[in-house]
C-alpha cells in the first residue's frame, strides 16, 4: 500500500486507529476455546467489529509465535482475511526484525510477500545494511525502532553519542539510507515531549505510536507534537480494544472502545 | 543446558564449532527437492555427517520462516531431532528478537519451551527489560547482539557514548541485569581487534563468533584475544560448512569442512 492510500483512508474515517492484534488464549472469552482456530476466530470478530473505526491492524507476531504451528496458521489466516476482505486498510507486522543482509532479505519476503503484510516493524541495532534490505520493496513500509515505549529504553535510546542522543542518531541516519521514502518510525506514547524535538528531525514521516491506552490520556499531547501536514501519525491501542470485555460480548466492547478513540481523533482532525 | 556441560562437551570433542543450518532451497542438491520435507531431509543429513566436530547447532529462523508454516514444520523437526538424538548439543535459535517485557516472555517460551531450544539471540536496543524476560530462564541461555559482523555494525554499534561506544555499553550494562550469569553475546570475527576490549568487559561470558568461513582465516587471530579459562568461545560456520558441496556428497563434504575447522580448534585448544 502507498502512503498516499493510507492518508486517504485515515482522511475518510477521520481516524488514524490502529488495533494491536496481540492475541492472548488465556485472556480471549472462553467459548472461543470451543472454535477449530480461536485465535484466528477472535481477530476476524474483532475485525468484524471495528473495521470501519481503525485504519490499521498490527498483530505483534511473538503472540503468534508462541503457539507453534498453530499460531502461524492463526496469523495466516488473520493476514488472508484482512486482505481479502479490507484491502484498503494498512497492516503491520509487528515482528521486530534485523539481521544481516541476506537475512534480512529472507525476513523482508516472509512478511512482504509470503504473509503480503503491508509493513514490518525493524530494529535498528545492526544498522544500515540490515535496514535497507527491508526497503527495497517499493509500495511496502519499514517501520524502525526509534524511541519505544518500555523503560528500557533510557538504557540506550536515550544515550548521548558524541553529538546527540542514540534514538535521534538512528533518526538522522535512516534518511540517507537507500529507499528511505519507504520508513516509518515507533516512537512510544509515553514522550510525547520528544515529539518535537522528533518532528524537526523527520517532518514527514508517518510515526507509529504505541502505548495510548483506551482512555487516551495522551492523545492530544501526542497529536500536539505529532501531527503533520498528512497526518503522520498511526496511533496503536492493543489490551484497551481487543480485552474491553472477556465476555461474549467482547467484539461489540472492543467496538466501543475503538470508537471512543476514533471519536477523539476525530475532534482532533476537525479541528485543524 | 548448562554452561558447564557446554565447556564439557567442548573439551572431550576438541571443538567449539557451532554449525550454522541457515538452508536455502536454491542451494541444496536437487535431489532432496524430491522429499516430503526437504529442509529437514537436508538437515538431518549435514547434523549426521558433522555432529561429532560440532558441539552447537544454530539455525538461522529467517530462513524457515520464508518459507511460512512448512517452513516452521522443518525448524521444529530438526530441533526435535538435534534434542532426541544429540542431547549433549548446544542449540542457539538465531532469531534476534526483543520486545517489551510480556512480548519478550512470549519469545522467550517460544524457543526455550516450545521449541526446546538451549539459547536465542537477542537484539539489545529496547534495553533491560526487554531483554530480562529471556533471563528469567533457568538453564537458558540468551545471546545478546554485541558487536556484528556487518558493515552496518559501525552505524551505531561503534559510535562513542558520553564515555565509550555502544557495544562497550552494551555489554557492561548488561552485566547489570538480573540472572546476567544467563548471557552470552554476539560477536563478529571479522573485528579480533576488538575482542581484547570485549574480553576486559566480559572476561566470564561465552562469546558466538559468526562470519569465520570455512578457510578459518580469522580463527587464530580470534582465539588469541577471545579465548578464557572456560574455552569461552563458540565459533560459527553456516555456508562454508553446509553447501560446501551442492552435490549427492553435500554430507561428506559438509563433514570435511567442519573437520577442517575442528582440526584447527584441536591445534589452539592443545596448545593452550
Amino acid at each position: 500500500m502507498t502512503i498516499k492510500k493510507l492518508v486517504e483512508q485515515i482522511e475518510a474515517k477521520k481516524s488514524f486507529l490502529c488495533v494491536g492484534l496481540d492475541v492472548d488464549l488465556e485472556k480471549i472469552p472462553t467459548h472461543l476455546l470451543e472454535e477449530e482456530d480461536p485465535m484466528f476466530a477472535f481477530n476476524k470478530a474483532i475485525i468484524d467489529s471495528t473495521h470501519h473505526l481503525a485504519v490499521a491492524y498490527k498483530p505483534n507476531t511473538a503472540f503468534y509465535e508462541a503457539y507453534g504451528l498453530q499460531g502461524w496458521r492463526s496469523l495466516e489466516r488473520t493476514i488472508e482475511y484482512l486482505n481479502e476482505r479490507h484491502p484498503d486498510i494498512f497492516t503491520i507486522a509487528d515482528a521486530k526484525r534485523g539481521d544481516i543482509g541476506n537475512t534480512s532479505t529472507r525476513y523482508a519476503k516472509a512478511f512482504f510477500e509470503d504473509l503480503q503484510f503491508d509493513s514490518v516493524t525493524v530494529a535498528p541495532y545492526m544498522g544500515k545494511d540490515s535496514v535497507e534490505p527491508f526497503l527495497a520493496f517499493e509500495n511496502k513500509i519499514t517501520i524502525l525502532l526509534a524511541l519505544t515505549s518500555n523503560a528500557g529504553a533510557f538504557d540506550f535510546q536515550t544515550r548521548s553519542l558524541e553529538d546527540q542522543e542514540l534514538y535521534k542518531q538512528v533518526l538522522q541516519t535512516s534518511l540517507n539510507w537507500e529507499n528511505a521514502h519507504n520508513l516509518m518510525y515507533v516512537v512510544g506514547a509515553t514522550k510525547a515531549e520528544y515529539l518535537a524535538d522528533i518532528r524537526a528531525i523527520v517532518p514527514d514521516h508517518f510515526l507509529l505510536v504505541p502505548g495510548v491506552g483506551a482512555q487516551g490520556g495522551d492523545l492530544e499531547a501526542v497529536c500536539r507534537y505529532g501531527l503533520n501536514k498528512q497526518v503522520g501519525l498511526l496511533i496503536n491501542s492493543s489490551r484497551g480494544i481487543i480485552y474491553a470485555s472477556q465476555g461474549r460480548d467482547f467484539a461489540e466492547a472492543a467496538a466501543a472502545s475503538a470508537l471512543s478513540l476514533r471519536t477523539q481523533m476525530q475532534q482532533i482532525l476537525d479541528a485543524r
